[in-house]
């Protein structure tokens, strides 16, 4: 039996969006190919409200953090960590010769902006990395007002993973003066997994031109290139079959529900899972930065979340236990994509059955 | 109009393989999803007629075989390059920072193996790149001799691009000695473009231990220890839709045609298109070394390729122009993964028709 997908990534993906992953081939070289790249980079530019060029890469989410942190540092990284997603930007520095120092932050707790310009106004950075929406931890970071600190460091590069929370809720790429923002197909875009799509600034650009040994497939430069010199074609052969059911998605979904819907409708589905978790058990993180797209639910009950995800499996639904050090001790719903609020509601009810809440 | 595709990938996919892109997700944390990955590396390993580990990335072919350069070279790797793609090893080499030299053979011309233990004989490599089946000019490297040539040299480290080659042609991995043996999804194997997988020998993984710096996403010692310490898991999140629709073609076309079947499939396909070239024009590579996947035809009489290409197009088929400089003055038949006799005896004939042969 299929189960419905309430994990933070795969997402439950629409069966007219599956069908269009089944599309017949065409040359990655032609003309075809490359109206088809263009039309999803002009669609990504509203949905990140930017117009910077849009890169995409046939890898995960992982592939695009790594060439950006690896492409954009000349100097020193600073990376800000709130969890596990947080820490990976750092063993990306780290296993590529870039240096970089981690920030830290405690579990369930967002980046303070003031910690951030106290780290830049020693002049020994020229990137910073921030994790927007923390899965493990269900934190949404204040990357708007990270942004407005970054902004007093013009030689700094700001990297921001949005992997979770691009297509879920508003982030304004410009406004915020987001150099590089990443994100992937198989959470709030409501894909398979197996493309990362990112905005790349003209700052990034310059900056990445000065950083030697930027790798080949994950070199965000030669991704540029690419577009520029080829009209928007890739320097390899891209997922097509991705690239097909993207644009369909963005022209066809996401834009016909609208931007600020899809938005609203994911605070919608937050706030009634933030109210059941109140309700029933308690929410983990700090409370002033939750998430929109995921609720990270301490595990107050001591319930067997192992044994509550069989039973739901049985019911044809699929949560997240908690994620590292925080397993049983929190379980996780994600609320995103295409998922809707009677689907959100017809899980709490089946879990609420289950525990005879 | 649908084209048909003979260009040298992404080829013509079958419709029930399509189908099985359009798969709805499971976790990728989930047994079934261990359950798939393990089943795709056993039937890979016999492909490959191997017993080492398969690795999954998804990436293009490049991505493995960037991560293979970088990480399975401690001292210095002798790229033989017979085109396009073999300069790509190079390039991917210096990118990163790894020691390497370009042995530049001919265009045209496959590799003398004897080439190769005059340059592993200086003692000043520890890794040898070359490609397989080089869809630039159309040549077939003999992998299997130069595989006895390395094997006098025990530090050698031997990586090969089977992108374009391998499930169209026999590649005994482990008579061969091969230690990273490299192939894409889009190629022989029938599939859309996005996946890559790798065979990787014991030898390979001591190699890449010794090995600082091998990054991340492209890190085959990463992807190894995921398959170990997870039960065949991926460490991001991989392209399913593409391990779906491996799983079934590997299963239920591949096997069930044979594997013995398929290669000489693939070589009838070849020795047509090959007279036909002969009766018509002329074949542009050394015919000692013919490649059984694609046939890179001398232009004799200098024919408008792209006005060819356009005429075909009309007719629901696409072939490809010559390769870079050779643009032109050659143009490219694939003839591979599930590509029949009839379906190239159809476009040779439409091509016939189209030139007034």
């Amino acid at each position: 039996m299929h189960k419905k997908l309430f994990i933070p990534g795969p997402v439950e993906v629409r069966e007219d969006v599956l069908q269009k992953m089944a599309t017949p081939m065409i040359g990655h070289r032609s003309k075809d190919a490359s109206a088809l790249q263009r039309r999803i980079s002009d669609n990504l530019r509203k949905l990140f409200y930017t117009k910077n060029e849009i890169l995409l890469s046939t890898t995960s989410g992982s592939g695009l953090m790594e060439g950006a942190i690896r492409c954009c540092t000349a100097k020193r990284a600073a990376v800000f960590s709130v969890g596990a997603f947080g820490k990976r930007w750092y063993e990306m520095a780290i296993s590529n010769n870039v240096e970089a120092d981690l920030f830290e932050i405690e579990m369930g707790q967002a980046i303070d902006p003031a910690e951030v310009d106290k780290a830049l106004s020693t002049g020994k950075y020229d990137l910073v990395a921030v994790t927007h929406n923390e899965t493990s931890t269900g934190i949404m970071n204040p990357i708007d007002e990270i942004g407005e600190v970054v902004k007093k460091y013009p030689e700094v590069v700001f990297i921001v993973d949005t992997v979770s929370s691009a297509a879920g809720t508003k982030i304004e790429v410009d406004k915020c003066g987001i150099d590089v923002c990443i994100t992937s197909s198989q959470k709030a875009l409501g894909l398979p997994p197996g493309l990362a799509v990112c905005t790349f600034s003209q700052k990034a650009k310059e900056r990445a031109e000065k950083v030697p040994n930027r790798g080949y497939y994950l070199d965000l430069l030669q991704l540029y290139k690419y577009i520029q010199k080829k009209d928007y074609q890739y320097p390899s052969t891209p997922s097509l079959s991705h690239m097909f059911a993207l644009d369909y998605q963005l022209d066809n979904i996401i834009n016909k529900e609208g931007l600020e819907n899809r938005f609203a409708r994911h605070l919608e589905m937050a706030k009634i899972v933030r109210a059941w978790a109140k309700k029933y058990f308690d929410i983990f993180p700090d409370e002033n930065h939750l998430s929109n797209t995921l609720t990270t639910i301490a595990n107050t009950r001591n319930i067997d979340v192992g044994a509550l995800n069989k039973s739901l499996g049985e019911r044809g639904f699929q949560l997240s236990n908690g994620y590292g050090g925080l397993k049983d001790k929190t379980f996780r719903i994600a609320h995103m994509a295409d998922c809707t609020v009677e689907d959100v509601n017809e899980l709490l009810r089946n879990i609420e059955d289950i525990l005879g809440l």
